[in-house]
């Protein structure tokens, strides 16, 4: 049988008694016949205490020593891991990002991986030892210094993996038991998908869903490598993220994949811009400069009699004080009357491959949310995702309309986090 | 001005507050117009927090997964130390051991440096950078896996790397003022020494003396490499290890520079063997076999009548349960009455160059014994170092009444710990 990629997260891992069942778990997939590589994050809250301490030490740490800092994390849990399965009867071996090849460029704390060299984790496998990778992190090309991959890195490093040693599956284990049709702590009839396409996952972990981030569907959907999202604390079967879930299948692929509310966005509304054309150049290129993310943008119709308008984006929270400041700072360029900002909003989407095909979905979308008296303040869509803004208050009304609308609600019980209670 | 490289422990680095006095220092010795070159070993009680989660993981964890975990601790520490002294407007870049070039035998938890290629640190340097290297770790030249240097290792790595840079001197910040003529917790009145050859001090560590190891002592001597033990608590000269004390100086060289006691050595006899040629070395092939580390052997003159008489050694007591077992092993080979042994031991020492040229110290030293009413269990003596044993019980007063005798009790108040309280 061929070889098979397992990732564990933080809350995996959090303690000696998790660390333990992992090593049996992954002891199990090597009796089962498999060649097995493990990916592992730092134990439960490693990260944020190293974080805690470098701001304790220094107000500004240098993106160079925060890395170095960082991966101290996997290092521990790496090695533990090995420990528990060595005595398990299994040779396992420990390798840090830089010794098992992973080459990023120079960007500290949201490195790009550049290219794989697994020389030693193949040694490895062919001895038949398994090789417990540490995620998150690798080297950089030029300098050879110690790197972090950023948030989802983890993720990432499996499924690039996964990909340079040609593994059958790449398992992320989690502590749900896969994708969900919504949040089920939102949502209480939200159930579990069985396959998903990478489209749909990109689009959904794009828009607030937690369980897979969008830089891993990236890698996958671009070498084809098959993702299988389960629970560390079950053996069901999770849900499978692939290229085309039809495929083979006898099902119909359902029209929505799922529904999502996402919280960390904030909105911005320049009031009274002048409605020609270098308007709309001027304001994005000052909020580029200030590293400010745009996700969603509106401009209203003009009123004829002033020529002038207005333009909203929304942009993460954490942005918003910085997008403030880079506006007033191009006032005279931009020439605007005043600025109005609001945190307390939410995008909720709705996403599916087959809404390209259902001219239907866009009109059940809005009544839903119509009919659950929630005000909708922006609209943005894709080929296969309708997101819209609301107030953060209507965001779980609106989430469990649109959920029962296109009839995602689960027939029995609730289904529940199966989680550890993190 | 030349090269100066810097040894901090953990109790000098056990939290923020201590990591960022210890960069100040650095940035001051910087400002003085040295290059600096620092090594940090893990902070406060780390190593012994990821050796329990070891132990809760795993009864019996493998080599290479022990050193993998530890070396984690030195990871942390010197990054904080790098943020913190890059806050004070000086560029630090912290490296593993692996990166400044300590190229090890592959014996984990007890490696031995081979070789130092420390391309990156000469290279952090001649950029006016300041080189924080990782103490107690390597890579081993084999495997290319992470290994530690086991006991003393921070030290050694900071005396090797001093040796492969050139540095003018090598300063081993601790938690006391330098080496004194005895363990200040025991005698009162012991001082500080000025400056001690690396005879004594090799004869002191070997002893019992806990600042400065063996290894890091005898790595020293061979190379030439001036020591200055100082507390990383006051800018006052601490204790200069050389070759030769009295070179260039007007003071004689003392005869005795410290007395030490001890208490990790076991006795054990083996009771009647025949007196001919060849027991002692089926005794001692025997322990060699078990790893078991002898220290002092003694034989008792052989009882005419029966031809047969007793050997007394000393081993440490983490090895005394082996040795037994090693010895009961080899009895038919052997042939012996029984075994004895006693853990509630101590070794006292004298050292002192000076003994040479003395012949007066053995009688002082034995008076002084006597006259504190201290039976004595053994003896043994180098040219430079004579030890006996005694009940742990007579130790402190053996101790106090040896420190008097050969006027080594400082004039005023007692000398005491500068620590930490820790």
């Amino acid at each position: 049988m061929g070889l098979v990629v397992q990732k564990y997260g933080g809350s995996s891992v959090a303690d000696a008694a998790s660390i333990r069942r992992v090593a049996r778990r992954i002891a199990e997939t090597k009796e089962a016949g498999h060649d097995v590589t493990v990916i592992v994050s730092a134990m439960g809250d490693t990260t944020d205490e190293l974080n805690d301490l470098a701001h304790k030490v220094s107000p500004n740490p240098p993106g160079r020593e925060m890395d170095m800092l960082l991966t101290a994390g996997e290092r521990i849990s790496m090695a533990l891991l090995a420990m528990a399965i060595h005595d398990l009867g299994h040779e396992a071996r420990s390798y840090t990002g830089s010794q098992a090849g992973l080459i990023t460029d120079s960007a500290h704390g949201r490195a790009r991986i550049i290219d794989i060299t697994p020389g030693r984790i193949q040694s490895a496998i062919a001895d038949g030892a398994i090789p417990i990778v540490a995620g998150f992190q690798g080297v950089s090309h030029d300098s050879k210094d110690v790197t972090t991959l950023g948030r989802g890195g983890s993720d990432t490093t499996a499924v690039a993996l996964a990909v340079a040693l040609k593994a059958e599956v790449c398992e992320i284990y989690t502590d749900v038991d896969g994708i969900f049709t919504a949040d089920p702590r939102a949502v209480g009839r939200a159930h579990k998908v069985d396959t998903i396409s990478y489209d749909e996952m990109l689009e959904l972990a794009a828009v607030g869903a937690k369980v897979l981030h969008l830089r891993c569907v990236e890698f996958a959907r671009r070498f084809g490598m098959p993702i299988h999202v389960r629970s560390t604390f079950s053996n069901a079967t999770g849900t499978w993220v692939v290229a085309d879930p039809t495929e083979g299948g006898t099902m119909e692929q359902p029209i929505i994949s799922g529904v999502a509310a996402d919280l960390n966005d904030a909105k911005i509304t320049i009031v009274s811009v002048k409605d020609e054309p270098g308007v709309a150049a001027a304001i994005f290129r000052a909020l580029a400069k200030a590293g400010v993310n745009i996700d969603m943008i509106v401009q209203n119709v003009s009123a004829q009699a002033t020529g002038r308008t207005d333009v909203t984006f929304t942009c993460p929270t954490a942005d918003m004080a910085r997008a403030l400041q880079a506006l007033f700072d191009a006032r005279d360029e931009i020439d605007f009357e005043t600025l109005t900002s609001d945190e307390d909003i939410a995008k909720v989407s709705l996403v599916g491959a087959g809404m390209r095909s259902n001219p239907g979905v866009s009109a059940t979308f809005f009544s839903a949310l119509s009919d659950a008296g929630v005000n909708i303040e922006m609209i943005s869509t894709s080929e296969i995702r309708i997101s819209v803004v609301t107030s953060a208050a209507a965001a779980p009304e609106a989430l469990r309309a649109v959920h029962t609308a296109f009839g995602l609600d689960a027939d029995g019980e609730a289904v529940v986090y199966a989680g550890t209670g993190r």
